[in-house]
Formats: structure tokens, sequence, C-alpha cells
């Protein structure tokens, strides 16, 4: 009784191998193939028993014409529920070939915050169209998710929503139920609201589904409630989920009345996001960058690097104070990389693990006094066990203890500025209001170089010459 | 009809402010105040209201003495579910003070997946005292876990899962259900099994509600389901919910018999943690670095330093050969960090989307070659603009373009080397085996550094001399 894995189909089956579950490359390849043999039928018979979102996989990883191809072969066979699992870059290409109308009917067969996830990207022209393509009802949703905040609780949640009076029953509850036509496709919780609409409580499905008919709803009902208002941040809603194990939660408005529920399946995709953002933020890259055009990558990277630049400017400005010095030992020109290096890369260590602490409310206000200290002391450390080492080598190599010393003073230094510069300026950025994340490592490796340049440069010219 | 914050108790509400949710520095501040000026009592009392998770931060808050004086004070109110959310480092040494004794008890009153979440962590003499005190049926669901690899699904499942035969109607379920006493406490879904124990599908809890009770469960039954191999690693298990958007999935055994069930609340976590493993590992840096003792710090940062310690005198190796040069224009020494920084850093951005990409499947060998292609051009783009800007800074300050024209053609040959090597090292490391995340940067830098310092500095002796 194994399963079947996705992908097998009355074509002989591609999608096999190694990897049970998700796209493999042979079907990637076999896809191809028959686009670009012109038999688009076989592409679409492959494409005919995926999940949604190997679908989106499969688009992402076709080249370009390949894709056009698909789509167009696809034609009303087209899953509305393949958009909202595609790459953003992916899908205005996939969007700009089905048009305005096509658009539209697929939005429409979508739940809304899936639908609104793929409306919100597109261009205000674009939107217009499909705007008034679509029926009254559904165009409100849509136009009314943009009033709410990029990123927010009110983007994210989904207007289908189980609510059930809390006078009811579970038998009358359980009624309803089974007679109502406009219930979302999956749900985990019911929700109590009082006449004013607001939530009350809640009832996870499993404890109604083990509950008597004539019990009250309101004796079962969980109050410890976790309530997320419209403009919440998704960051935050993810920290709730996560925090308190929630499936799902009740959206409410500034009246406090229930307009909406976000779902654990959406957070799983803002969890992995917001961590991945950290990532990409860290070394300078934009999210998304792996489907960007490469003039869109090239553009977007660059002024991280001109940061960079600057920085690297800055080091060699203090290098060239030592000109003369470095004239007449150009030893110091061999080993002065080094010092700079071991700072950097120490401060780095330091840096990501209070970026993400501070993510995670994990470094707070409480514990930054001690968090300091101890990356000060681990700084400290680690500067006297490679200012041993880097001396020792130095020494041995160009056979003068003098200049060991030097470099083994200035590795210290550096150490314990790393570790004070790799807490104190990603918690300064923080209280600033500045996210940690993105400018940390080049403020961090600044002061690294120019400390380290500094010191051993600065001590060489004191007590070598 | 807003939410009671959390930690509103009897005693003055510490728990308040900005953030409606998860812990306020004012509370941590006043439960150690409590603490530290003999009023353990108020401590609890603060405790009293807190969820499981926000009293695990809230001892990961503390300092070491006033976490043993809180434990000390709660004794017997000791809440177990607050355990699995414990920092690994933290709850080591709340597990040493509580004793054998204590915590076998605690661990019994949690749920199977959690107790062995902390099980696995303790070393073989603790857990040998923790089997002899635990009831027998218990015992022999941990000595069982622990059978399976480290990061398993096996590890990962819990044991209580709601199996029901697939004779069955939804009405004979619901009074099944109604009248079993030892169901988990929450669950998502009902797994349908054969005679011989193999799941044959599944019912999602919502629709089971909606459905009549004639009906037969094989007529509402999904049977596309993605079944767990009790090997399968974490991290695939991860990429199945977040891919297919699963709230629990089914775990079998070789004999593709159902055994346990996995829950999005646990996979939530896995999330996390995989991606934070990423981040870490690409700055050399241990998960739960945060909390470990300062001296475990050090020492686990140590190697990561020592391998980019021969990293940096690999490249001073480089510088050496070049000495000669050097003393006789000293301006080289000045400018030749610029090329190696920009090389590292253009490679750096190259190699966190690659990691991330390989980690996601969406770089695989149906997409390596274009994403080669790509990085190598944008590597190249970039080479080209930063080397006008390169050299025209350095022509102006030396006044002289012969050594702004060298640096401009080592700064394209090492920007173009950094896109290459961003692709090339992480896919090559994932196709020997090894995690990209946890050596690519190293590699990187290497290359990009010793490139970057031969290029300019070969290019400077052969033609400004």
């Amino acid at each position: 009784m194994t399963e079947q894995p996705a992908g097998q189909s009355a074509a002989p089956p591609p999608n096999d191998g190694e990897d049970v579950y998700g796209l493999s490359a042979e079907l990637v390849f076999a896809v191809e193939e028959a686009l670009e043999t012109g038999r688009p039928e076989d592409a679409v018979q492959y494409v005919h028993d995926l999940h949604e979102a190997d679908v989106a996989d499969l688009l992402e990883s076709l080249p370009r014409d390949d894709r056009a191809r698909l789509v167009d072969a696809l034609g009303a066979a087209f899953d509305p529920e393949v958009l909202p699992h595609v790459d953003a870059a992916i899908r205005e290409e996939v969007i700009e070939q089905l048009g305005p109308e096509r658009l539209a009917r697929l939005l429409s067969a979508l739940q809304s915050d899936d639908a609104v996830e793929v409306f919100e990207d597109l261009d205000e022209e674009f939107q217009h169209r499909i705007l008034t393509a679509l029926p009254r009802a559904y165009r409100h949703v849509l136009e009314e998710s943009l009033t709410y905040p990029e990123d927010s609780a009110g983007r994210l949640m989904q207007r289908e929503v189980v609510v059930v009076p809390s006078a009811w029953t579970i038998g009358e509850t359980i009624d309803y139920m089974r007679a109502a036509e406009d219930l979302p496709d999956d749900f985990y919780d019911l929700y109590i609201v009082n006449p004013k609409h607001h939530p009350i409580g809640f009832i996870p499905l499993s404890r109604a589904l083990r509950a008597r008919r004539p019990v009250r709803l309101t004796e079962i009902m969980e109050t410890d409630m976790k309530t997320v208002p419209l403009s919440m941040d998704q960051e935050e809603v993810a920290y709730l989920f996560r925090q308190y194990g929630l499936v799902s939660a009740p959206v409410v408005d500034d009246a406090g009345r229930l307009v909406g529920v976000i779902t654990v399946d959406d957070i799983v995709h803002v969890i992995s996001e917001e961590v991945e953002e950290d990532i990409m933020k860290l070394a300078g890259v934009q999210e998304g960058d792996l489907y960007n055009a490469m003039l869109d990558t090239t553009r977007s990277r660059f002024p991280w690097l001109v940061v960079n630049l600057a920085t690297a400017i800055a080091a060699s400005l203090v290098i060239g104070l030592f000109a003369g010095t470095i004239e007449q030992i150009v030893a110091l020109a061999v080993l002065m990389p080094i010092v700079a290096s071991m700072g950097g890369n120490a401060g780095t260590q330091t840096v990501t693990v209070a970026v993400r602490a501070i993510a995670m409310k994990d470094l707070t206000e409480a514990t930054a006094r001690r968090f300091i200290g101890k990356e000060l002391l681990v700084g400290a450390v680690n500067g006297i066990l490679f200012a041993a080492l880097t001396g020792l080598v130095a020494w041995l190599w160009f056979g003068n203890p003098a200049i060991g010393l030097v470099i083994a003073a200035a590795m210290v230094v550096n150490m314990i500025v790393a570790g004070l510069s790799g807490t104190l300026i990603p918690l300064g950025l923080e209280r600033l209001g500045v996210d940690p994340a993105i400018a940390s490592s080049v403020f961090l490796t600044t002061v690294t170089d120019v400390i380290g340049f500094f010191a051993f440069l600065g001590l060489a010219a004191a007590f070598l010459l």
C-alpha cells in the first residue's frame, strides 16, 4: 500500500525515482522535450496529475519559451490554484500571457486570501482591468484588501469563516454545516460570536466532533483565544502561530468584529519567507532573486555592492595613512589582511546570532546586557587564542618576534571590537527602528576592517620603526 | 471584547504594553525582582496565567540563579508542557535540577512526540534512570523512538492517531469518538485503514462534520494522500507540508502500517529550525548558540575561525609572492583589499541565493545550467560597472591611469570568478553530499581572495614595472 508518486499518469511516468515527492528533473526534461518537439498534448498529459504546487515548480523550472507553450497548451485546463504558488517574477510573465479576462475568471475560482496574493502584485492598470471583469461581490473583496497595509493580517486572511452564534448547541451547529453551501473548503476551528459579531471563543473541530448534540457551544468553547487585528504585521502573526501552536486565528476589525480567519498553511509560507528574507538581507540580496531576469538581478544587487565599495575604500584610506610604514616593512602589507579578515568573520558570527535572536524575540531589553557581556568575553578569549596562533605564524614566517607581537596585539583588539560591535550594531539598529538584518553586516565589516588595519599598522608604525 | 493579554493575573499585571502577545521585558524584570527580593510566591503568581511557550521564554530570559529559584518555587505546579519549548542548553540545566524521578513524572504527562523531543537530548545515564521510573507502556514508546534516526519522521511523530476501519460510516465514527477516552488532544484528519492497518485514505474533520451519519467513510475519503516513511528526514517532511499545504500526515512503517501522525504545529518548528540552521551555518555558528555558556560558544566558534585563518594566510601567501612589486609601488598595498573584498561580497550574494534555492528544491539539475549562466552574466555586468568606478577612483587618487586600468581589469576578472564560483561551489558540494550551507562561504572567500590578490598584483607586476 505505497502511495502513487505524483505525476503518475497514462503517459510514461517520468516523475519517478529517488524523490517520491516533489518534481523530478526527469519530468521537467520530459515536459521540455514534449514542448520542443511539437507534442504539447503529451506535456499536458504529464501535468495532468500533478499537484498545483508541483505545476508551479514546473513552470518556474522551464525555460521562458517552453513556459509560454505550456500555458498555451493547457488552455482552459489551467488550474487557478497554481497561480498563488508561482514565484512573483514568473507569475508576472504567466499573467501577461493569460490576459485580464482569463485572469479574472481564474481569480474568482480562488479562496479570497489566494486571490489577494495574486492580485496585490499586479500593476495598477492591470488591477483595474481585472476588477471591471469580476463579479461585484468579488470585486469588493479585492478592493478592500488593498486598503490594508502590505504584509498585514488583512491581506493574509481569508473572508470565508465558519461563524456560529453563541446560543447554539452542537446539534444545531452540525445541522447548519451540513446544509450550508458557502463554507470554506477546509477549516479547523469554529468561531463563536456574540450578537455584535465579536468573537468570544472557539471550538477545535476535534472537540466539536466528540461532543454530544445537546451540548451548548459556550459550555465547551475555549475562551483563551489569540485574536489578530487587521493591521498586525504578518511577521507578528507568524510569531503568534509558532509560539502558541495555532492552526487558525480569528482576525478582527477596529470595532472587534470578526472579519476573517488566518490558517496555518498560509503561515507556514510566511515563516519560511521571513527567515528567508533575513538570510538574503544579511547577504544584500533581494528575495525572489532566483527567478528575476538577469538585468533585474544585476540592478538589485548593485546598491549593496556600492556600499561595500565605499567600505573597502574607507579601509584603503586607513592603509594609505601608513603607506610610509609599509614602504619600509613590506611584510606588513603581506600580513595586514589577516587581522581585518578574522575580525570580520568573528563579528559576522555574532551579528548572525544577534539578528536571528532579535527576530525570534529571544534577544530583548531583558537579556541584552548579558548577551553583550558574553560576546565580549567570547571575542576576548578567541582573540587571545588567535593572537597566539597568528603571532607565532608571523614570527616564524618573517623571523621577527616583534612583528609577531604586533599582529598578536592587533588581533586581540580587533576580535574584542568584533564581539562588541557584532552585538551593539544590530541592537542599535533595532532601537532606531531599522531592520538589523539589512544593515548590520555592512556596518560591522566597516568597523572590523578599519579597526583591523588601523590597529595593526598603527602598532607597527609605533613599535617597529 | 478585546482579549486579555497573557500574564494578566491577580498580581499587578506586568505583561502589558506595546506587544499584546509574547513576553514583555517588564514581566521578566518583575519576576527577577520578586525572586531576588525573597518573594518567590509573587513570581509564581506572575507565571500562573502564562502560556507554556511564554514560561519557556521566561526561563530562557532569566539569569541562571533566578531560573533555579523559579523552578524551585514552582515545585509541583511546574507545567510539563513547558519543557519541549525550552532551548536545549537551558533545558539541560532545568532537567538537572528536576532530577530523574520528577522528570519521569512530567514526561509521562506529555504527548509522545513532545516527550521524545525532551528525552532524546538527555545523556544515556539520565535516559536510563528515567526509563526505569516510567510506566512500562510509556517506556516502550520512548525506547522505540530512539531506534529511529535523529531528525527523522519517527522521532517527530506522535503515536496518538485517530484511526478508523474502512467499513465504518460517519455515524459509527462519531459515536466511537464520543465514547473513546484515549484520543489525542487535537487532531485534524481521520485516517481510514484497511484490515492490514495500511492507511488507504483520510477525511479532513471539516468534511466529516458536514457529512450525514449514514455516509460511508470510503465514499468521502481523500485517497491522494502523502504518507511519510518512518525514516524520512524532517527536512523532507517539512518540504511535504509546505509544498502541499498539509495539516497532518500519516507515518507508516516498512510494511506500510500506520504507526503515527505528524501534525503541522511540529512542522512549523522544523521549518524555522531548518532555515535557521542554514543562516547559522553560512556564518559558521552553531544553532542554539545564544543560550550556550560562554566557553561552549567560544569552543564551538573556534574551528570556523581556524578555517578562516587558513584562508587568510593563503591570501597572504599570494601577496607575499608580490612583495617585491609592492615595495616598489606602495599604492598597490593600499588598493589591493578592494578587489578581494568586492569579489567576496558579490560571491556571497550568489552563494546565498544558491544555498537557499538548493534547500528549497528550486535549484536542481533541470535549472542549474541556466542559473550558472545567469550568475556569470550578472558577475560580468557588475564587474564592468565596478571596474569603471574603481578604476576611476584609483586613477584620481594616485594620479596614475595605468594603476586604474590594472585594478579595473582585476575587478572584472574577480567578479566573474565570484559569480562562477558562487554557483559551482554550492552545486558541487551538494553533488558530493556535503551540506552547501556549511562549507560554501569559506571556499568562496578563499577563491575570491586568492584570485583577487593574484589578479591585481600579478597584472601590476606585469604592466606597471
